[in-house]
């Protein structure tokens, strides 16, 4: 592993990394912020955050202002990439924004050409955790949190894995990829066309499916221009509703799809998980 | 002038403008916060945020963190551009990054072919505070602050107009323009050979003139790469000294000179602004 840079942020440290990801077969960037009682060598939780189509390690790190609370609250946080990258790693032949490069939907995929790099389930949930484990005054105390396609991918990766995260959240998490035009095509390319193949893929699905009960907190903003189309987040209330699972879901009046949604309600969603951690 | 985006933060509204400036003959993009307090009709003051080399408007609207707590305060913030932009700009020959687009230092322009677009200065002072407080409910109650080249124009703007601004403050601003690479090559374009003409835009010059006392704060990171050949903090504190103008000059262990600094620091300066608007 090696530090592609090191700044103090809040009396903490923003680090910028890069490994060879034998998930995904490729070298791979990510971020941490260590709190400062991390860095005084205190062993602390860690919050994992998942982006959206088209970011990298950097657009939380750079834009949600999370640091200030992780700081205060003496958690970890840690932003990996959105898919694999490199000259190997294949991409959308249409050249688009949605599938492959940037938007690797935190699946495994199953299909050729994308099955020998597009791991990203595997990366988020056992690869990286054990490498910054490892490397950094972690406790193996998680909690994940993501955004749009990164909602997806912290609601999917937590019911399918609830032993290893204290709880999940999501801002404008895209619910049900089965029933949407982005996720149809991301997973029917990873997966192939059988629809079975998808579910556990799909936050609905597997609420639908009896998924077992995490502290759940769910935020989206009325003014976000892919609501209708893509986020449906209707789905995901009736769902929690006709199953009997308590999630926290909230409509934000006005607010949109961008980083400024993210930046106003980020404190609340990480003292949620320090709840739980 | 026309609105780009207008996006909810914070409860408040954070918008992109765009004009076409007299001032630098030209059309100019900039950004506005307007807290909660100002969205429901209540008249607010301001504090103007001026950034450094190769920033516009939007590297401090997305990555300082600084809407929360201007939200908090009640207090608008207004981010111009660095210099004028546009095809009938002229450029630096050597395509440099630190002079030229990206890099009018705040100054009024005396040389050809600067002269006609690089007026900063008066566009900072006169003609951006008229269109907001025309255009948002903004009280004519003005703090400055900014970053590095911004740093030094926030210091520069406010010694020259103590009248029109209530406080100031910088983060790792360059305070000897006439004593530092990136100062001298700018200020010899933009205002010729003769450094009599730069003394109003060196914030040490300015002091050691016997500026008129304003509420001053700076802070400055002791990791901070440009620290030695281009800031020069010293040379601020030493003239301060002597002059006994009473400013607050920090040195911050460990931090650098990126926005990951600004955003550790900013909550200081906007309640350091507040306590003077």
């Amino acid at each position: 592993m090696k530090t592609l840079s090191s700044v103090k942020c809040f009396e903490g440290q923003q680090l910028q990394l890069q490994h060879e990801s034998a998930a995904l077969s490729c070298t791979m960037q990510f971020s941490v912020y260590l709190p400062p009682a991390a860095v005084a060598g205190k062993k602390v939780p860690v919050v994992y955050w998942l982006s959206g189509l088209t970011c990298t390690d950097q657009n939380f790190t750079t834009k949600a202002g999370a640091q200030r609370i992780a700081a205060d609250l003496g958690i970890a946080l840690v932003m990996p990439d959105t898919s694999p990258r490199g000259p190997q790693v294949p991409v959308d032949p249409d050249n688009s924004w949605d599938f492959g490069l940037g938007a690797g939907f935190y699946v495994n995929a199953t299909q050729a050409p994308w099955k020998t790099h597009y791991q990203m389930e595997r990366y988020v949930v056992d690869e990286l955790p054990e490498l910054v484990e490892a490397e950094f005054p972690l406790q193996p105390r998680r909690a994940i949190c993501g955004h749009s396609m990164g909602g997806h991918g912290a609601l999917t990766i937590a019911l399918n894995h609830p032993n290893r995260y204290a709880s999940v959240s999501a801002f404008s998490p895209i619910v049900a990829p089965s029933q949407c035009p982005w996720g149809r095509k991301a997973l029917g390319h990873y997966l192939g066309e059988s629809r079975e193949s998808w579910l556990r893929y799909d936050t609905v699905a597997l609420i639908r499916a009896g998924a077992r009960q995490l502290p759940m907190l769910v935020d989206q903003g009325t003014a976000d221009s892919f609501l209708a189309e893509q986020l449906k987040t209707d789905l995901l209330i009736t769902a929690c509703a006709e199953m009997g699972y308590k999630a926290q879901i909230n409509y934000r009046d006005g607010y949109d799809h961008s980083y400024y949604f993210i930046a106003s309600f980020i404190e609340n969603h990480l003292k949620f998980h320090a709840r739980h951690l």
